[in-house]
């Protein structure tokens, strides 16, 4: 096991207030020791101890991996065309989502894996460590679970939603998809997930129905996650701290009580997307009253064809700045160690002897900077479980 | 003087519509030969013409290098803690563009060069091939002339701008700073510059002064240009339609005159510059009401360490589609094209026979995707008067 000291880093986010000041952790003038693929060492470059390798990090500022707790990668085809009308005011009738349901499902084994891991090389290029994805454009169980498989391959951290939307052959019959969902889906779909996914929502499943999917889902072993409260007020946020979710995403439109219940539990992260809003021209999800209230935020990309296509986490940390009245350091911790909450993770998000070797480094003296100098791609050496993107 | 054939682009924005569909003069299946620093054709990659070497573009799209018409990159120091401040909504009572004068005036000239230089490599890496930069952090003849004179080192489009804010020196006889802006300043700096511009706002230069500097440096053979009606109306636009002048930028407060006037001539581009309102959380310039109206728009980035410390035309695109009303199609003509026509220049911001070869290509099938996909590093190759980023 090979160690590398990434030394002269003049602003290092730990995100371990034991490490360095404030809930960030600052250490400034600090140094790295990556064991293999987790870290051995953080403090003063001064004090470093002898590696294999140093690294001079040349007064770069360096922070954790980001972790991306939202995605919808698994997916075939393109929605150019979608997204060019709607931002030019012209009429588009075509498919939406279920464009890409089609596109999915004609797509091979090879196609979807090419896929995914084109975007992960992507995102990883932009800072990203870990990634979940989720399944949800096959909807039938054999697509669904081949979809996971492939997912599989790639990250730890695989969603199954097969609840995404009612597949379009059972449009006259979604009580019939649900017991498909909790049924023979499900079967198909668990021992290749992690987590259990339903958007609850006007069109899509119900409170009822989304409780019976993801109690479904707990039973098989898989931890409940929802897409709540995006479009409009509704009853997700308030299932996800019933079943315990380990979060709640979007919480775009949300009540006081909303607020209260993700402000009383420390279970269930209120994930918010940006891109989405940014991407549909939709009012932002209001961070600061989730923040103020006491509620555990992450930022995530929604990263998917239809409604947000970027994988840049620094772009959300910016726009979430911008527009969601986070501060810089609340946005950047949201964005990795928020995440690491959101996936239930202590050993990613923070950089701390034992966690993984997970590290980002920017072209810039501070980790301000990704909300400071926004669209700039500012990551420019990111170390994934010991392993340098550029070696 | 060698050949390069660029093969294999899914789709080319030429912003010659003689020489493919539309106002950005698309072509599909396109390729381009590059002849020294000079395009020597263009057309379908079936009848491509022999050339020393062949670069095979891969399906994917590309368009001119972006044209970034108006920054302020002459500068020492940095004002992330002024920004962090501000973000965080914390007091902060110190300098604002003070601050960054008296860093500016400490710096050497290999200090400000290199900066410089730095900030031009990253806007390249991001696909800019042309970008004009200004004076302003020196303030007097002295500190204005080297800055032009290094800034000529790097770039053929270089603005005189003492007029930027009334110089410490001069509070109490702003008059008196008029007078040497005017006068030995101006016979300081012309022989470094091409264009003059003015801070026609509140607090910095009203209508008559700005007349009085605009023309004098016309008369000096400086082009006038204007910072218009950014956080207030005013008399700007006005004023730079009335001189000529080749650009109004900003344009964030304009009336119905302002409008008519802009949409009335030829001469007077309105430049507009969203990472401004982006890192100040102001209202965004109303880009829709411009076009239909009939005014030509630029985009660019405003890059300075104050107000906007973006160097990345592609956000600039995705901002200006997101909030500024603006189609695709017409962000990527005017980040292109429109900073030509704000710089007066025919040989660049398009991609036609004769003009520079200045070329970038994505890793995207469609333009489209730099509004698509907000954030994400899409730029994968450049050339600029013919020479590759990454050869």
């Amino acid at each position: 096991m090979s160690s590398t000291l990434v030394t002269n880093i003049r602003s290092l986010v730990t995100n371990d207030p034991a490490l360095g000041t404030g809930p960030l952790g600052i250490l400034e003038g600090a140094a790295v020791v990556l064991d293999g693929d987790r870290v051995g060492w953080v403090g003063p470059s001064a004090q470093a101890p002898a590696t294999d390798e140093v690294y001079d990090a040349d007064g770069r500022a360096a922070l954790p991996g980001f972790v991306d707790s939202h995605s919808h990668l698994l997916f075939g085809g393109d929605r150019t065309d979608e997204f060019h009308a709607r931002m030019s005011g012209r009429p588009y009738t075509a498919g939406g989502i279920r464009t890409t349901v089609a596109a999915t499902r004609e797509a091979s084994d090879e196609e979807l894996g090419r896929n995914l891991a084109r975007y992960l090389a992507e995102a990883r290029r932009q800072g990203t460590t870990t990634l979940e994805t989720k399944s949800g454009y096959g909807l039938t169980p054999e697509q669904e679970a081949r979809a996971l498989r492939v997912a599989a391959a790639h990250t730890d951290e695989v969603t199954y939603m097969g609840a995404h939307i009612v597949a379009p052959e059972y449009a006259d019959d979604p009580a019939g998809y649900v017991d498909l969902v909790t049924g023979p889906m499900l079967e198909a779909c668990a021992p290749h997930a992690r987590w259990i996914d339903v958007f609850c929502e006007r069109g899509a499943f119900d409170g009822d129905q989304a409780r019976a999917i993801l109690t479904a889902g707990r039973e098989r072993g898989l931890t409940p996650r929802i897409h709540a409260n995006q479009l409009s007020h509704g009853p997700g946020v308030q299932l996800a701290v019933e079943l315990g979710a380990a979060s709640a995403d979007h919480c775009t439109h949300l009540g006081d009580a909303d607020v209260d219940a993700l402000s009383q539990t420390a279970d269930t992260v209120a994930t918010l997307l940006p891109g989405c809003e940014f991407s549909t021209r939709a009012v932002y999800p209001d961070a600061r009253r989730l923040l103020d209230a006491g509620a555990t935020v992450a930022l995530s990309t929604d990263c998917n064809p239809g409604s947000s296509f970027t994988s840049s986490m620094p772009f959300c940390v910016a726009i979430a700045v911008r527009e969601m009245g986070m501060t810089p350091d609340e946005a950047v911790w949201s964005a990795t160690a928020g995440g690491a909450r959101a996936l239930r993770r202590t050993d990613i998000g923070r950089v701390t002897p034992g966690g993984y070797a997970d590290l980002a480094l920017l072209d810039a003296p501070s980790h301000v900077h990704l909300a400071y100098r926004p669209g700039v791609p500012l990551v420019t050496e990111v170390w994934r479980r010991g392993v340098p993107l550029r070696p």
